[in-house]
């Protein structure tokens, strides 16, 4: 019997259930499913296992630190996402024991940290402090504790699956997000640890779509025509001709301050890149549109 | 200099740049493309290197059988995508000399087959047939040759991205399409090779919204609301009661046969399940909407 908050991603509760388990969704937060979980203990009797505040989970996953040990002969620092703090504390016990010059770095949401917003994008480390247990771990263990922010953890989604062509979610990009903004201190060869990837398919849709503006592969035009027969087939067929698609066209008819004659056309493409943009952009107000971006 | 057609997905394109090639986009398909390139040759004098109709082309992709013989010794069938076939024609090859008890089977896009749309989402295998060479190659070594349709690729595309988080592009999963719809004989241990991942994010993006449309992860609702103010709030609030996100809304007023005093309005809605999808319909209707359900 697995708790997790009522808004889990469904990839995530969708793939415990493959494996077996019974998923409760209760509470808006990880701190309510935690609640939920001990009262079910308290009414059945059932084994109580944390999802951190434990040393045999801890003990579990720091045999990943032994393999990053075993596999990186060159490793000098690890980074590791935080949120209970399990996962870092595992690792950084285990590397500490059997590299002690690692260093090791914990990344956290900066949605969740006091003074955040309350919400991040990496559910998966969506708690609002570590444990005691993994605490005093981390406070003996790690080299350092930095943070990112969700846009910083959304353009390391976007990274990750169009140059490493893996999907993970937030929590599994945090580590990358803080790489890619200099908070790693020290040199030399860095793992960074990618864990997980069960983001929702309408987040990812979300991400991408967010990352894909900032790289100009969208461009949203507000253009006007006469509102005749035959006058948007004319449009549309010469951004046709200019190798571009269109991704969506709205009309607006009301509340503008244009001529009864015209109608304002807005238009959502999809484009090559900045260049593509202006050359479009360009190619418009030589056909004689008068054209506004948006985006 | 590399030469690809105009259409080609911009993430292959960048990829390709980024390695510090000079990339000519001309002509709509494959063909032409390398039409330009024989032409630049003549015109240069430039040493030219076609695609697969070249023997030191097809045994470097060789070397990838070479590498599964070694890495899989229980290994009974490899599946291999065919668009010009140098990818094939190695591994076969490779495979045949060392480990002749492999079957390999070649996937091909079924659109660009004769008979088909002649357009295909597999664009890294988007050539109308296979060269002289491989093909030659390719009677002699393959178990079979099978086809997949756009709509099973784009089912594996999601399939491979939520459950093997990884990013492949058409022509990378046309192998798991096949094995997907049971279009690959024999049994054992089966190995599918994932080539390439350079799918562009708007086309992924588009993808992987058939597929959650499939999966009943969207809802597409139309309903009535009185044309006054707060009662499109109220709709909305009863909505997020029930923990659904809402994606769009649409206002209809023009063209519909409804009272002059209701608006239609038109939902897009975020939803975990068809479960989910079925318990908030129900809920509408018991609140007193009418409702439709469009997708």
């Amino acid at each position: 019997m697995v708790f997790v908050p009522q808004d889990a991603p469904m990839a995530k509760v969708e793939a415990t259930r493959n494996y077996g388990a019974n998923v409760e969704m209760q509470g808006a937060r990880f701190e309510d499913a935690l609640v939920a979980a001990q009262g079910y203990v308290e009414e059945t009797g059932a084994t109580f296992v944390h999802p951190f505040e434990d040393q045999a989970v801890i003990a579990g996953q720091g045999t990943l630190g032994l393999e990053l040990a075993d596999q990186l002969p060159d490793l000098e620092t690890v980074v590791v996402p935080i949120g209970g703090g399990g996962l870092a504390a595992g690792i950084s016990l285990a590397l500490n024991a059997v590299r002690p010059g690692v260093r090791v770095v914990g990344v956290q949401a900066a949605g969740c940290l006091p003074g955040g917003s309350g919400f991040t994008i990496a559910d998966g480390i969506a708690v609002k402090e570590p444990g005691e247990l993994t605490m005093g771990i981390l406070e003996d263990t790690l080299e350092a504790r930095v943070s990112v922010s969700d846009e910083e953890i959304s353009t390391a989604i976007v990274l990750v699956l169009e140059r490493v062509k893996l999907v993970v979610e937030g929590a599994g990009a945090v580590g990358v997000a803080a790489l890619r903004e200099g908070r790693i201190p020290g040199d030399g060869p860095v793992a960074i640890v990618l864990s997980g990837g069960n983001i929702d398919a309408t987040l990812l849709i979300s991400v991408m779509r967010h990352g894909l503006t900032s790289a100009s592969r969208y461009l949203v035009v507000r253009t006007r025509v006469p509102d005749r027969p035959g006058e948007l087939i004319k449009l549309l067929d010469l951004v046709a001709q200019e190798r571009v698609n269109v991704l969506s066209v709205e009309h607006h008819r009301e509340g503008m301050a244009i001529s009864i004659a015209e109608t304002e056309v807005e238009l959502t493409l999809g484009m090559r890149d900045e260049e593509h943009c202006k050359s479009l952009l360009e190619a418009m107000r030589r056909w004689g549109y008068q054209v506004e971006r948006l985006r």
